[in-house]
C-alpha cells in the first residue's frame, strides 16, 4: 500500500479499575508514545490523529476525536474517530497506515481509549452489549459470555478437547500478566483455580472471561523515510487485512471459528507476503479463553481443533515455540474496548525491539495482531516486523 | 495523495420523517449508488466499506459498520465506522479516498446514515447533544441552537448585518429544496415567513434551524484507472483537508468563524492546487442559517462579514455567481447527521455531471464540500472536479 508505514513510538496507561478519567488516561498514552521515540519528536509535526473508542466512558460520545488534539496539545490536528466495537483499535491503526500509504501524512498518532469502571452497571452492560446483534440476539438476552459459552461447548465436544485447555489459556495469561506492570491482573493462578471459578456461561467460568477495564494506549506511525529519522529500529506494518461477517451469530454456517478473522488473516498474509509459519509472536483477541484457541486456528497457526493441545503443551507460553499474548492478553492485561487493538501494537513494538523487560520473548522478528469486533462481525489482522 | 480517487456512483434515500428503518434507508442509498454507475458495476468488486453514523437510530450502536456488508450483500467486505458527529460523512469520504490513494483498494463505498425521528424526544436530544462539549457546555444547558444563536447575535452586531440576511439564506434553501425530491422540506417560504418564525435561540427562529431528519446517502469511489472503466465522467477528489478545534466553544478566541473550517479549507485548496476563486459550486454545512454565512467566509468565498450582503444580492442562488446548496442544504434538504457529508458528495456528483434535473446549476466544474462536526470542533473540506 503506497509508502510503507512503521511504528516509531508507543505509550500505554495502566489497564484496570483505575481512578483516572478518560482525559488523563488518554494523556498518559499520548505522552508515553511521544516520550518513547528514540530520537525525540516534535509533536507539531504530527499530521493526523485517530481515536478508537466505543463509548468514551459514556461521556464525550459524539465528536470525541477532537479530544485527542486537545490532550496532545496540537490545536487543529485533523482527527477522526474509528469505531468497530472491540476491534476499533486494530481498524484505527490500519486507517492510519493507509493515510501514510497514500502520502496524505508522514506522521500519524493512533489512540485507543475506554473508561468502563466508573459508570453504572447498567450502562456498562449497555456499552458492552451494543456491539452484538441488536435485533435478534442482544435484545433476546444473548450476552457475549453467552455466545462464547455456546462456542466453547461446541468446540470441546466436536474436537474432544479437555476443558483443561481453556484453563491452560487462563493460567498462561495470568503468568504473563504478572510480569506486565500495566496489566489489570498481575497475579498468577493455578490450573485448579482457573478450572474452579464460578460458572459464567457454561463451560466458561470466571477465569475464562476478560475483565471490564479502563485504559488507553497510543502508537505513532510514520512513513519509512520519516521513521528512520526517529529511530534505527522502526517496526514496519508489513500487511493489513480486515473483514466483516453477519452481526447475528445465528446467521453464520458454523460457530467454530470466525470467517471474518480467517478472511482478514488471509488478506494480511497476502499483503505482507508471508505465511503463518513465518510468524514468531502473536497478539490474539482472547476476550474469553476459547477465543484464543479459535484465534490460533483462524490465523492458520494451528489446525482446526489443535490449538487446545498446543496450549496444553506450553507452545504459546513466552518460552514456547509460538508465544501468544506475552502481555497477558485481554484475559489478564484487561480489555478497555477501544484501547485493546492499539495496546496489541504497543506490545508488538516493545517485543520486536527487545524492550519488553521481564516478559520479553526470545527471537521475535515478525508478529501478528488479531483484533475482533463483537462476536466476530468485524476483524482486523495486522502483520508487523522489525528490520 | 497516491493514486487519485474519483466518485463513480451515488445513491440517496428520501430525507425527512420517513417510515423506513435504518436498514431500509441504508439499502436504498447503497442500491442507488450501484444502480447509478454508468456502465454497471459488480458489487463483488467493492473492496472496502465505510459507514458514517452517529447513533444508527439508537439501535445498532456498536459495530454497526458490519451492517453495510449485510445490506450490500457483500459478505466479508471489510467495513469500518467513522464518527465525527455531523462531519462523519465528510471524514468517511476522505478516509475512503486515502484508502484508494494508498493502493489498498481500487473501489470503495461510503454510506452515511441516521434514523432520528422514531426515537423518544429525550433520546433525540441526547444523540444530538452528545457532539457538543460535555463537561462545560452540554451539561450546563448550552444546546447547538444556543451556540449558533450566540454566534448569530455577535455576527449581526459586529458586522452590522441586517437579520434579513439570515432569512435570505432560509428562503434560498427552501427554493432549492422545493426542486429536490429527496428533500425534507419541499415548499418555498417568503422572506416574511422566514423572519416571523417562532424564536428558538435569539436571533434564530424556527426557519433558521435545520430539521431533525432520517436518511441515508452513499457514494462509490474508485481509483482513476478503475473509474474510467465505469464512466466517462468521473468526479475527481482533487483535495481533502480536515482539522479540529476545542470542543468547548468558550475555549476559542473568537466566535465568528470556525478555525477548524478555515484550516481544513486551506489544506484542501493546497492539496487541490486551486484557490477559492476557482470554485463554482458549494455544498456548505448550513445546520443553521448563520452557519452558511460563516461557511462562505471560512472557505474564503466571501470576506469576513460580507456573506450576508452576498446572499441578499442573490449570488448564492442556483442562478447566482456562486450557487450554494442547490439541493436545499441541511436547512431544507434535512440533516440526518451521519448522512449529511455523504449527501453533499452525492449532490456534487449530480451537479458536476449535469444530472441534477430541475435544480441543475449552470457551468459547475469545481465544487467544494464543507462538513462541520458539532459546533466546529471537527471539519472536513473536500474539493471535487469533473474532467
Amino acid at each position: 500500500m503506497g509508502q510503507r508505514a512503521a511504528v516509531v513510538g508507543a505509550g500505554h496507561s495502566r489497564f484496570g479499575a483505575v481512578p483516572e478519567g478518560p482525559r488523563a488516561l488518554l494523556r498518559t498514552a499520548l505522552e508515553g508514545a511521544l516520550a518513547s521515540v528514540d530520537r525525540g519528536l516534535d509533536r507539531r509535526t504530527i499530521e493526523r490523529g485517530y481515536l478508537a473508542t466505543l463509548g468514551f466512558g459514556g461521556w464525550q460520545i459524539g465528536n470525541a476525536s477532537a479530544v485527542v488534539a486537545e490532550e496532545l496539545r496540537c490545536p487543529g490536528l485533523p482527527t477522526v474517530r474509528i469505531e468497530n466495537a472491540c476491534a476499533s483499535g486494530g481498524f484505527a491503526v490500519q486507517e492510519a497506515a493507509r493515510a501514510i500509504g497514500s502520502g496524505a501524512a508522514d506522521l500519524a498518532i493512533v489512540a485507543g481509549l475506554e473508561k468502563m469502571t466508573d459508570v453504572s452497571s447498567a450502562r456498562r452492560r449497555y456499552w458492552l452489549g451494543v456491539s452484538g446483534d441488536t435485533e435478534w440476539e442482544r435484545q433476546a438476552g444473548l450476552t457475549f459470555a453467552g455466545v462464547y459459552g455456546l462456542i466453547a461447548s461446541q468446540y470441546l465436544a466436536r474436537y474432544r478437547v479437555p476443558p483443561e485447555a481453556l484453563a491452560a489459556v487462563a493460567v498462561k495469561a495470568h503468568e504473563n500478566g504478572a510480569l506486565n506492570p500495566n496489566a489489570h491482573f498481575q497475579k498468577r493462578i493455578s490450573r485448579e483455580q482457573a478450572a474452579a471459578g464460578p460458572k459464567v456461561a457454561d463451560p466458561l467460568g470466571l477465569y475464562d472471561c476478560c475483565p471490564v477495564s479502563d485504559g488507553a494506549a497510543a502508537v505513532l506511525l510514520a512513513s519509512e523515510a520519516t521513521a528512520r529519522r526517529y529511530t534505527d529500529t522502526p517496526v514496519f506494518v508489513d500487511g493489513a487485512g480486515a473483514s466483516s461477517d453477519f452481526l447475528a451469530v445465528q446467521e453464520r454456517p458454523d460457530l467454530l471459528g470466525f470467517a471474518a478473522s480467517r478472511r482478514a488473516a488471509a488478506a494480511a498474509y497476502r499483503a505482507a507476503g508471508c505465511r503463518p509459519a513465518d510468524v514468531s509472536l502473536v497478539e490474539a483477541h482472547d476476550c474469553f479463553t476459547i477465543a484464543e484457541l479459535l484465534a490460533l486456528e483462524d490465523l492458520g497457526l494451528a489446525p482446526p481443533g489443535a490449538a487446545g493441545a498446543m496450549t496444553l503443551a506450553g507452545a504459546t507460553r513466552r518460552d514456547g515455540a509460538l508465544p501468544v499474548n506475552p502481555d497477558g492478553g485481554l484475559k489478564a492485561k484487561g480489555h478497555p474496548i477501544g484501547a485493546t487493538g492499539v495496546s496489541q501494537i504497543y506490545e508488538i513494538f516493545q517485543q520486536l525491539r527487545g524492550h519488553a523487560g521481564p516478559r520479553q520473548v526470545p527471537n521475535a522478528r515478525r508478529a501478528v495482531a488479531h483484533n475482533v469486533g463483537g462476536a466476530g462481525a468485524t476483524a482486523a489482522v495486522t502483520i508487523l516486523s522489525v528490520g
